[in-house]
């Protein structure tokens, strides 16, 4: 397949999902925190990040997928960006860890996957950056990637994730809108009980505070008490951990990818990484024992990019003041809460391996606490 | 002073301290969470734990003083207990933190006081431990020390805590309710604006979960955009980080100590001392830059003590699987959460050294905001 | 091909492999360190431990391979060990290390191989566990591979390690000797500009000291300034790092995998880990930049054993007291160092990719060292 | 006193103790590792660094002090260094910890001295920077103060250190050489049996690998199995850990402290510090169990400090490259493991509290041994 046409079919695509774009969490008049959004309100507000979905949904049994973020457009590995992981709880499979705590970076795009496709994720991005022109001689990449367990509605012991399906999410990368919901990585998930996937959000500090813009994408399949801006929804519908109601699925994991203009260095994106944590938390997730939850960040600050070769010894570069990073965490911390509602928001009811069913969040009992806590002043 | 003459008037003080306990977050009909809580809503619900203040207000410019937790009533030194530390944002100078790490264990109370004030709890802990009957060989202690920033209203420069005071906290340490609010080391404290200090609460697991109590203690000194089980109390009062009126202290920090009854390792303890950062970060916490946010675990289960000397080379013991744990999570993230609540509902206007004042909680505006958003279903 | 038969011709290679064994540095009456060694000298004599090597040289270009290590000979899922890794230099792609600190255990094969060739050892060990018969209903596994950069022997980029090549490498594993040199994932190794390869050591600890093993197995592939038994080798011939006869290839790695039947929780395998690391400077190792170097340590310990799915919520088990864990962190670095040499001992001169050529290590200018700094007493 | 008396007198002090100055290992014509030293062969080397040491022997049973390792002549506290820790084994009371991991910089001297000084030293080093000219509003300090245990020789319960000396100790501090063996915080150490203390040693790197200078200072009072630039002396003597004569005193501690002009980050100098744990390993240590090993690792590079107070939000560094650290890693190996030795070497006999009596290293034997060993080729 010729590439333009193949960039065309995507478009159309692009286009057809937008068509059917879910409301968000901010058409509903929810106001999460205090900061103002990016014009988008996604993770691609940071200029030069973008973000692919390959969305496999097969039969009745088959509904996974890959996502992509990239964090730039240029040959990724060659120019490195400034990363860091935290790893609030290590029970999953990320791979490249060890890597980017070390050396401070990440040198691929970052795939998000479900649990026993890692390996897929990795040769696919061997055979991107091999095969990247200009990387004729490179012999060692460090493959970033993530996972959550789509098991309950996909045939995950199939393994139907092939490393073509991750070299498509790559090619198909975009900035603009980004699709959230029941796609790419986050085609199978449940949170809270309810149907999960693909959620995005940013943060744009005033300038007066630096000007900065903080991106988040999440990929949610965990428990917990659900709260959507603060309003006890899990406890109201009494579907939480641990109620009577046992959810049969308390555990899962999420993935959270934070992306930021502003020039951090490795040190500081582990801060940034960590509040992210903070937000999973304000929608009443737990971290339950066998939730996976990792925090990635990366700067897209042109000065901290890292050439593979040091043509000069030293790298000369202006990171932020330690004293100038709160507001930073205050907007991770508000765009990670946001993504994991606009998820919610943006998934839709699945049936799928051995019958099981998960719904979507049901915006009957939903949006009528909403209103009840007060949260919905002006709904239409 | 003969010691029943010290322990007597401590005891008045206790019961004067009680007759004008403030109210607590459950008896304005707050129910934060899903979970029961112990008995008394407090760490001292966690079997065997001990809390003790000392409380320093001298003139108008000392504010400040000494808490000290006991894990249990015997030798600690000798009878060591499995703890873990998680540093959520470590700008603070929190002492003994490698060789918990290291040995998975505590074996001194733990000493909350001011940033200033460290090496007079260092002193104090020396003191209490070689002079402890049966440590007469003891010749290396590691003292766990914790502290925030009480500069705003207390004369911090003038080192006004002494060992002795340390040991007072240490030797009025006792069981049973909890003094909240302006005493011990939350004395001259100052949370999202408003007064802080101590504050505590607790969850007590049902006996199909394994019937387990987890308390915390919190020492509250941190910013961020105050929220009352979800409430956006801050956003509604325009009182927060960043906001056009710019909070005069953005940061400061949070001790936050967790007991458990649960027969956790050192490591299962850590992933509880994680947890109760989710805590902080639902009240609205953002873990600013300067916010050094730490919380300490650990565990009082008998079995799991290990004795100071080896008297076999094995310990025998009995630990919780892995499984198991996320109900824990769970009560810690709930307990945290109600605890720096309560610190606020305690705590009492201040006015302190230049004049500094801080105002507490002000209930006039917030009850009626709980209310708005549907919170006090029943108030009297 | 039938199983009797596969086993049968592994067994014929590996008896070929015996018939051929190198002289290892014992045999030229080495004595690294103070405490004897266990049997075999190898990772073996831990009770229960098996390793399987698959080698791939192919034409010119093919010099790599799969090492397992398989810490039990049952069912590794359902029956996990205790375990912990230390990234001494984190510039590697060992994979499921965060699963591994979070829960404390490994429940896979170790598989060792290169670089680029992670995705197969993860597929291997996924074929591996889905299908060992009692894990029908099993949907998440922490593939543990670890790897060194075997490039300049190796065409690493055309991968040529397959899944089938991992599953042999399990299938193939015994007890009994370890075979060493260019074996397995260490076929194209180089260690201080010299072959490396494959090599293993043990060390048993008196009884009064608890009498538990200790035992190595390295993959080889570093730079440094080569010490054998503190004799200055590197120095004498002045091939070393940064030396004017600047080795071509200063970077590389090590794993380094450590089991022991002493009852360790993960806490005090992960010091146990740490020491290895001191074995690998006493070799002349400096932990290059470029050098991933891995410790990942495991105890064989029936009563530490983690059953996958709690049947009871405790586990009773017995671990060893802090203060007994110095004898076999000496073990652990002697055993190592031992275990780098012998596989410098055992390794071949190679040929490989673009007709690069790796000597062995010059017996001829070693040895001759070796007595001239009175190492070697009775030489035959 | 007037300060310039002082300052004669410690100069007078310093004359005198040159006079005496031990002979060091390359006085004996060993000469470890491959890279050359700086001019002093010591931490000295590395540009504005100065060393003060106070010494207490009173008396048959006090034999301890406080060693002092200043970054810059500057205000520290308003120009905070890159800075990192490793904990080797976190079995020690070094406080300051958290900070530095979280903020990479240090903001006071480095104090060493005895396990239970630790509250001194905070006290002094909050005295030193609270009183220091433009440090008037500053309200919060991260005193790094690291210990090891002389109990044997000194009478630790007794607590004779006081803030004063630590002081002291600040003021006393200079560039040029630094006195090793029994003084400052090496005072009463033990080290594989022998008399331990204060060593130092330093690396300078060829100017094509950037001229750098990296230098160590240790206080050196652990155990293991000596052994001198490879020279196994502790298995010749049979004086080591887990020997029949078994060592009264298997554990202990190392503090090393690595400086260095070299323009690295707060990652790099972790991994600088790691190194470091190397060049102990090479001399025979084992970080027992009970030996609290920690390197702190800073840098003086003056584009890399980081103001107190941000005037502007942005700092403009310039920083090593990854690939360009392996040398200084080299030489925080070797000039770590020659510094232990010259502490061995420098240190005299000496007798303290009840009688306990620790001898010198026995050139007698340790002499021959070393040219038994071919070692020593021209000795005079």
């Amino acid at each position: 397949m010729k590439k333009w046409i193949f960039i065309l079919l995507i478009s159309i695509i692009q286009i057809s999902a937008y068509a059917q774009l879910a409301k968000r969490a901010r058409d509903y008049k929810l106001k999460i925190g205090v900061m103002p959004t990016g014009k988008l309100n996604g993770i691609t507000d940071v200029e030069g990040v973008k973000v692919g979905h390959i969305t496999l949904n097969i039969g009745d049994t088959v509904h996974t997928g890959v996502t992509a973020i990239l964090p730039h457009g240029d040959n990724i590995f060659q120019e490195k960006v400034p990363a860091a992981i935290f790893a609030a709880n290590g029970f999953g499979k990320l791979t490249g860890t060890t890597q980017i705590i070390e050396l401070g970076n990440i040198e691929t795009p970052i795939i998000l996957t479900n649990t026993l496709s890692v390996a897929a994720g990795i040769e696919g991005l061997l055979d991107y950056t091999l095969n990247y022109k200009g990387n004729e001689s490179i012999k060692s990449v460090n493959a970033v990637v993530g996972e959550t367990n789509d098991s309950y509605l996909n045939d995950i012991r199939g393994r139907h994730v092939t490393k073509q399906h991750v070299l498509e999410a790559i090619e198909s990368a975009h900035s603009g809108q980004v699709e959230e919901g029941n796609v790419g990585a986050g085609t199978g998930t449940v949170c809270f009980g309810y149907k999960g996937g693909i959620g995005t959000s940013s943060r744009k500090l005033p300038k007066n505070l630096g000007g900065y813009t903080v991106g988040v994408l999440v990929q949610s399949n965990f428990g917990g008490v659900l709260q959507i801006d603060g309003v006890p929804i899990g406890a109201e519908l009494g579907k939480f951990s641990f109620s009577n109601q046992l959810l049969n699925n308390v555990d899962g994991s999420c993935m959270v990818v934070i992306a930021t203009d502003a020039p951090l260095d490795s040190r500081n994106l582990e801060r940034l990484a960590k509040r992210a944590f903070l937000g999973l938390g304000k929608t009443g997730g737990i971290a339950s024992n066998g939730s996976g939850d990792y925090m990635i960040a990366f700067s897209t600050a042109k000065d901290l990019r890292t050439p593979h070769t040091s043509k000069t010894t030293m790298l000369k570069n202006s990171t932020l003041h330690n004293d100038e990073t709160s507001p930073l965490f205050m907007a991770a911390i508000e765009a990670t809460e946001e993504a994991i509602i606009n998820s919610l928001f943006a998934a839709k009811t699945m049936t799928g391996i051995t019958g099981n069913k998960v719904n979507a969040l049901p915006l009957d009992q939903v949006l009528p606490l909403l209103k009840k806590f007060n949260r919905i002043i002006n709904e239409q």
